[in-house]
């Protein structure tokens, strides 16, 4: 039998809608909501990842504010920008694009930002008020994904979650969200010094692999009817592919996403739900 | 055989002195180390904690500071008693004596501290830059059982960590702290929803047990060789116990924290160290 498929794309259609909602509500009463990016240097990837972010916030009925700064700024100067933007009414969630180019602290960069107007959930005191399950800004891909497990029923009390990979974008914040109170997974981080992991992942009822290595997880690896949330987007000859060997997978994994149309989707819907948040947050006072 | 024993007693000793050592080192330069607790209502258990602090503190040369307010004092009178002490440049560290009465808000009291003088570690700044692998003030009780496995030599990496618990004061940070690069164990944060617990236990190289019910864990059910950090400090009609069964795990474990004289003892001269790193920053400015 075949996995049922934890469609990415049809969650984050539905958040769209929301947030789209949300904004409008807000027009209504006088209020705009306003997202505004920072970019450093050129580099494809980013500005490809930074126009996709404009035109869904420009969807959603979001002002949008694009700043560019040349290849050779100082961290001061980044660190200005995004204080002037911290002040600026308009702007309701700020994103400093990463990676800065070298030589800039990027961690030093995102501290800056108004931690009420942190778009992508990354700001140290926000990521505290995740371990302290008490955040409302939280970092767009896992938040992404555990909206995809809520919109499909996904059970995770209880059950063993194994997450690969450590990261402060996703594998560290989705530890958290998954054994917080309420979801109570039993959660276990793994990553490249772990021993066992192929033990690890036999025994997993649910598997997050964030570990940037094209279809690094075959199929016969996983536990029969797991279910498996691929956060992998490897670039291959045969175009993108995630860290889970996709068509192996689906045979034996109870519920899995697909890359693309899965994790993917979901981060930037995620990003300006976390916008009109802040927008309304400040809009109550 | 019986386990290597990790005494808490000792490490104390050595983290106490150092912070003796530090806090002599800026009386030379004329500046003055101060660590002030805010205390709300009577509670006998807390009276004595707070008490063994300013002992502590005032043992490692350091000033103290103890603030008492009524049972019936508002949430604003805390924060306002809290701002104040931020201001005081006597002030280093600052403690929240937890839990506040009923009423009250602890967490919103500890997130009034100045992060930069945050001695217990638990402000939510603090705690996301532990996920983010830069902290610097530690929440204490995982802080000291780092510094115990320290100076034990205990092997970290790729080793199977079970921590079972997922409190704010112990639970969470030591999964942060344990799944950090360097130490690179493999974390599994069990808790009370937690299937197939006895699984995990007999499988874990680290055992963290971190549950608040006496002797819950046997020798029996623990993997031989295994680390045991017993953080429980329970009282019951024989004296304090933790939360393992010495007697039985002292024959099967590689190594083994005692209660008393174990992670307990390491709680207090943690804060003093965070109140003196403060100190240190600070006067560095």
């Amino acid at each position: 039998m075949s996995a049922q498929l934890l469609s990415g794309k049809e969650v984050a259609a539905i958040v769209r809608d929301e947030v789209a909602h949300r904004v409008a509500a807000l027009a209504d009463r006088g209020r705009s909501v306003g997202l505004a990016t920072v970019m450093v240097g050129e580099d494809p990837a980013s500005e490809i990842y930074v126009r996709s972010k404009h035109r869904a916030a420009e969807r959603a009925g979001m002002l949008s504010f694009d700043h560019q700064l040349p290849a050779d700024a100082g961290q001061e100067q980044v660190e200005r920008l995004v204080e002037s933007l911290n002040r600026d009414p308009q702007v309701d969630g700020i994103i400093v694009q990463l990676p800065l180019p070298s030589g800039l602290d990027g961690n030093r960069a995102v501290a800056c930002i108004d931690p009420a107007k942190d778009a992508d959930g990354l700001h140290p005191y926000n990521l505290g008020l995740l371990a302290l399950e008490r955040g409302y800004l939280r970092p767009a891909t896992p938040s992404g994904i555990m909206r995809i497990m809520q919109h499909y029923g996904i059970e995770t009390a209880g059950r063993l979650a194994l997450i690969i990979g450590r990261s402060l974008l996703v594998g560290k914040p989705m530890a958290l969200l998954l054994g917080a109170k309420g979801v109570d997974a039993t959660v276990v981080q793994a990553h490249s010094r772990t021993q066992q992991l192929d033990d690890l992942i036999a025994k997993a009822d649910i598997l997050v692999a964030a570990i940037g290595k094209p279809r690094f997880i075959h199929g016969s690896q996983i536990k029969r009817g797991a279910v498996v949330i691929d956060v992998g987007i490897n670039r291959t000859k045969e175009g993108l592919v995630g860290d889970v060997d996709f068509d192996s997978a689906v045979e034996v994994a109870g519920a899995i996403t697909p890359v693309p149309g899965g994790v993917g989707v979901m981060t930037v819907a995620s990003l300006l739900a976390n916008t009109v948040t802040a927008a309304e947050l400040a809009f109550a006072g």
